[in-house]
């Protein structure tokens, strides 16, 4: 029996229309992968996937649920960038859905995740890659897989953090406080590829400082960012590994961000980065032809206020692809 | 490409696994019906659709959100109630969406309404028809379709609610003070064939009681029924109409519950019933064979406090599950 | 220039209308005094006014909010209660303003409330006196100030409370724990003469047991209240003090409520008394002939959630004037 | 009988005092219109008026509630701006009240607020007419109310917005999103007359960019602007208006306002102006000589946090009015 | 240098004071342990502990913070309970800390809560165990430390509860939804010594009812026992369990309450129990001979209003001890 | 009995651990004086105590409970601040304790805390002085004490403020809105030795800026600060009292801050300093030879989002020891 018009179907608005009509808001173009995946041949411009793990987290935290806030206010955003006159409809960008999470044993988690990441850049190798996270400690696995992927390719970090992360798994387990320290001694990543951007106030403890001096980690903090201007701190940093490596992984911790501008951010503080000076830096590092993927961690959706964070979450996404879309159409 | 299995594919959570195993939560038991909706020769006991206007409510309500929110719990509920020892996966529900409103024109969305409560009643005469509002003005929408698809059948209705609903169309138009006045003085549902339950306090005007006279419509306060007995007083309206009219048709007013067990719902408030008065009460109407259709309205889930309202809406809907599923099974 | 009809004027719309509508709304109802009071031999059935205080609670509070919060609800309650199947708008109620708060000397403050309660009882002996606090401490005010206007009559005390508010005003100043203390140990009321209904929990220290005891205190816990009925209780007190005192003075600390029903009042807790008890209570206080005054305390509207308790205080006076109008009608 | 001094009348507080003393507080200061307006031949600088109309939005908003909660924090406010020192009080102010609302019927409503702008345009051409919405629909009937009254004047159009508001009327009705379009494709404004300032993000579908080429508006995004610089923008804006058109009506969309500074609105995003920035503009704006109306639109105070926004929207106000004075007094 | 009077040294205030005073507050009263544990053979009437996991929760929680909250509500209660007329400070309570939580791995902090409880329960074995979790996980690993400490004894358990808590740690590990299964697949407890009353709704899966049935471990649901009465209930399970166990166990998962009454417990819902009856049954088991231990999970602070659960959850462990004071006392 | 190492002692955790490892978290490294304060003649670099007065704030406020709550954050803080590469464990910093508050008698309480800080200034003249209000009015008195502990030094204030704090004693007692009014009219600080710094907005009534000129304070608004440059204009004002003051006092009101700043403070507007605007400000003043004390005061953190503001006051404290440590560090 065929459905009367006013009868809409709510539950599949996610869905691509089936009509020939341009998608008009993100949650129309975003393709959601079902059961089966894209073709390796298919052309994809971007991935996206959620990582709903927070149980590692040092403090009790719920950016477990970010995957799907993020995904649920996609209905609110349209594809065309008005700023930069660009309009995303023409990328093709895939969500492949969530990692599963087991209950309680951590290690199998972010085992998933590695191997997913593995599999991912094994399979897809040309898109972007872009994960919602989640806390941070899934850097770590995914940075992993990825190089297991393409273990011939050198990787270099870009991080927009308050922290260094280069906590001691040796105390902590693989927490969210210690994924690069975690790639650093691995020797997954290089230090001297780590650059760390917008450390800031009393949060970092001196001695990790000196585990950072020790691995020749390039860090600047929230005041030198500013001093120097954080477009000329982001271009002196994608200088630096654009000779050095041969892809580079954006990850950003979310509590970079000032309090004022990311109160569902448990780690935010006064002092941090203002939402413009970030999504201007999104969208410059998505324009640089290495930057191969992105993550976005550390927002806790229970703790935020009328979903203002997660909008800062999902702006983050769209400029990095607005950066992509420049990059890839030549503008 | 196949799926690997640590991806999980989250936004078609909501669908029928493929597998045979037997659905465990709500969200994998309910049938979203996409384009095509069931050929109406088939076996369905249940049609449940969402109903988003709440523009027609005298103050300021975002009740229109209230069927995505209420869809959104089912994840959280088995399909198994432990105080009856009933699993409803026995019954075949069917989500036929929501009706889609219009930005303005209340009396489009009303139009609408009314038309497609015509068609399903028209193609599914059988299934239990349930309505998740919206407002209230959406009842004599709802009732005004079904009495269209059956014009000889006689409908009569059972209110649970602080107020009468008898405010007049004239000044406030159809809004959502004045349902059960439209039915009556249109002559869809007799006056004599209404009975409300759970009036208290001082949110009904004295002039309204002479309207409800003037009817005759039978109406209870919330001190009456507490000093007869709410299932009794429920049988007795049962009693009355069961020899009078064809069909009954519930409309549950959220407000009828006491503003410490409904944070959500903008018009609760002290005195009023209580949460599992009312469940005790949907499972005994449910239950009851000539109850035809429940809508449950005037939730404003951006008023609710943690979901406790929204939990109260889902508990209700599926307790007068769990009555058809005694009447249905002779239980 | 006469106002187009479009136009309604907002901010007036506390005031009685002034054409010969009867008033439907409470807020059309009751009467706003300005500059000038009524003349004293008017019939006047009640007076309400606001006694904003509360840097006197032990504990920091906003009470001092409560009356202005507790009279903007006024639009959404009608005058009509059709539990009772009474209509107030037979009463003639003046609302004569709030006491003025000194900033920073509270005794100063205190000795406006004794002498505008003096005033109030003095001029006008004959309307029922009701107070919107505040904190507790402002009881023994307005029960020393209407002891004053009539030093030859005997006031007895029906408290409705979590606590015996007997601590030491040596210890604390005139606090909200010290109100019945202050009028015992003063002589104003006879230990006897005071009945406190609804202590709970753990808010009283065993010392203040031994005060209430050799004061001759009659005190119920809520344990039991319940068990003995809160009807019967309350009816034995005001047996007890029929025959011993020429009026009694009812207070009602929002904190004998139950947590969940009050979530706006600093010191409640669970174990408390329900608002539908607390409703009958008021009405059955309200009726009986010796009730001249009734205050209501301890409610801070900024700890509220949704205006629920304070739509409870609203229920609480209305019903206590629909005891009065009980009594007054002969009902 | 006279008032004793202890008790002042707080439900008056909105009203001038009857002494002789100058006003300190807005509350005192403006001026409230009772069932008589001000003669025509008064003397008056400015009028407000409130619309409390949302039913029109495009998503579920308590903008409708707003005009009342702008004019509760009156009494917080004085007359008296330091940065500027200048003191309001010599200007006169009449509050005319609010537009009675239909519940159901918007187009009723439309009517309603277009009578009334033609109606004290008409009667009252000097004084700076000053609207607090309700939702962004309402600019369209005022604008037309006041063509109205003076047909032979053209108006120009500064608007700031995160939006162009220029969807079709057709699909949406006259909906929040609609003004602009109205206007034009009226021929009310010429296109040509609109500045709209603001504009970021991803919320204007690509063909509404059309839409504005097509009627030759002009636009700024927020990117230009802050490059350009919001002072210059504006010069800009007013500069070519000022040969063009005889008035200029100043519409501010609070949702041009970053989230983290506007919380109660529910369309803000980050990447928006600073209040500060926007205090400044209106301050240039109310400065113009051929400014000569403002209306403040799509704040729901139910979304406010503290009052923050509402705070925003009563300094965005008088910041206008201190533009005003300045120009008035040659300063 | 001695201490001005003055000032008074806050940050201590949860320790006795070194006076000869009578305690008055509970935080005054309860005994901090510091490095030195109490001797074994010195009198201990109760020890308390904090267990602070939450890491195992199915959904994201923060009950983890639930032992510090619980501990800073302290100083709001008195030691006497004026219901009963019993003073616990007549019982010597020792607060012996919080378990050390591993970040990441919640075998280590599930291995040492069992030693913990071991250590416990070998050096201190007369005293009323009693936990503050943390989520109800942490029950097993309490259980089976006891049992080691005193392997011939049997231990039976009475849950008050939503859930069974019996589902497969072979599926979700060692979450907080296995705890009973653990305990009674492991032999540490015969599933017909475990007695689980409350249990009601959509939340217990149909296989669960059969594990629970297949060990025939005894259940209640929330109608069941209101229709018997909770008292009796109780009382029956109590009668079952002294015959045929050596100590009784009590587990209160908080979600057994009506989420009206427990909005800080996630998976509270309606239908629960209310607070004055889980007032009274912990107050009846703690008086009960056999019952050596309680413990108090799934309480998630960061989800509570205004502390309302929190409170609940304070009265539930000293109603507990009034029923222990009522025992010892032979009262 | 030794604690087995699983238990840790959570209520001593803001205790210096007593090995030798260097505290690494704020709460390891203040020290708590107990009933013993430390000997003159001990090198102490910085006292910090709180004053939970804020009874005497104008309007309702819990500024009372900011002590407790600031301290309540020390464990989430580093000693270590990466901007500036300092390590405040280098300096010896006590915390003394709060100040007894009387529950009624404010005069009682301002006198405690003039007594204390003259007691604290004249056995420890050299440490910097740190107070952790409260309200305003804590200023006065703190001011007061330390003109009485060394008589024969001049005083200058640095004061952070939206306000004068210039109102009427005689008309409002010694309340927040007050304090320099007292302090000049007293003869304490001369008018010409105060410099206020940031006020805004339409929060000071005309007759104020009167009496500032009068008595010749110097007062910068926060646009001429701006425009300035808020480094300069402090760096004026420290030159200018450099030369005729012994000692500066610097004044934190925390609504100099912007509304998006500090939600938790109940003035705070927009249009206020930012918050690292503030930080670098005290990080100047903490470092300037002259600069003996600050205070923090007007933060109620019951009105704070997720403890925002409250970390900001955090900050504050430490920037301004961070200049203290550069200081006497010749850094």
């Amino acid at each position: 029996m065929r459905r009367p018009a006013e009868l809409r179907c709510a539950p599949f608005s996610w869905q691509r229309p089936t009509g020939d009509a341009a998608p008009r808001f993100v949650s129309e173009w975003v393709e959601v992968a079902g059961e089966a995946l894209p073709a390796c041949e298919e052309q994809v411009d971007v991935l996206v996937w959620g990582v709903p793990l927070s149980r590692t987290s040092i403090s009790a935290s719920a950016a477990s649920e970010h995957p799907m806030a993020f995904r649920r206010l996609w209905r609110g955003f349209a594809t065309y960038n008005i700023d930069e006159d660009v309009n995303l409809a023409g990328l093709r960008v895939v969500d492949v859905g969530d990692v599963v999470e087991h209950v309680t044993d951590s290690a199998v988690t972010h085992e998933a995740i590695e191997q997913t990441a593995c599999f991912l850049r094994t399979h897809y190798p040309e898109p972007f890659l872009t994960t919602i996270g989640g806390d941070h400690s899934i850097t770590a696995c995914v940075v992993r897989g990825m190089q297991k992927a393409e273990p011939s390719k050198k990787i270099g970090i870009i991080q927009l953090d308050t922290h260094f992360d280069l906590r001691d798994p040796a105390e902590l387990g693989k927490a969210n406080g210690t994924p690069i320290r975690q790639l650093v001694e691995e020797g997954v990543v290089s230090g001297q590829h780590v650059h760390t951007i917008g450390l800031h106030g009393f949060f970092n403890g001196e001695p990790l400082k000196e585990v950072a001096d020790r691995h020749g980690i390039h860090y600047y903090t929230m005041k030198q960012t500013r001093k120097r201007g954080l477009e000329a701190t982001i271009a002196d940093a994608l200088a630096a590994l654009t000779t050095e490596v041969d892809s580079i992984y954006v990850t950003v911790d979310m509590d970079v961000l000032d309090i004022s501008h990311a109160p569902g951010v448990p780690a935010s503080t006064p002092g941090g980065m203002y939402t413009d000076e970030l999504l201007d830096a999104v969208l410059q590092l998505g324009a640089h032809p290495k930057v191969a993927a992105l993550d976005i961690v550390c927002l806790d959706p229970r703790k935020d206020v009328h979903d203002a964070t997660v909008k800062v979450a999902v702006h983050t996404w769209l400029n990095a692809l607005v950066g992509l879309y420049k990059r890839t159409s030549g503008a």
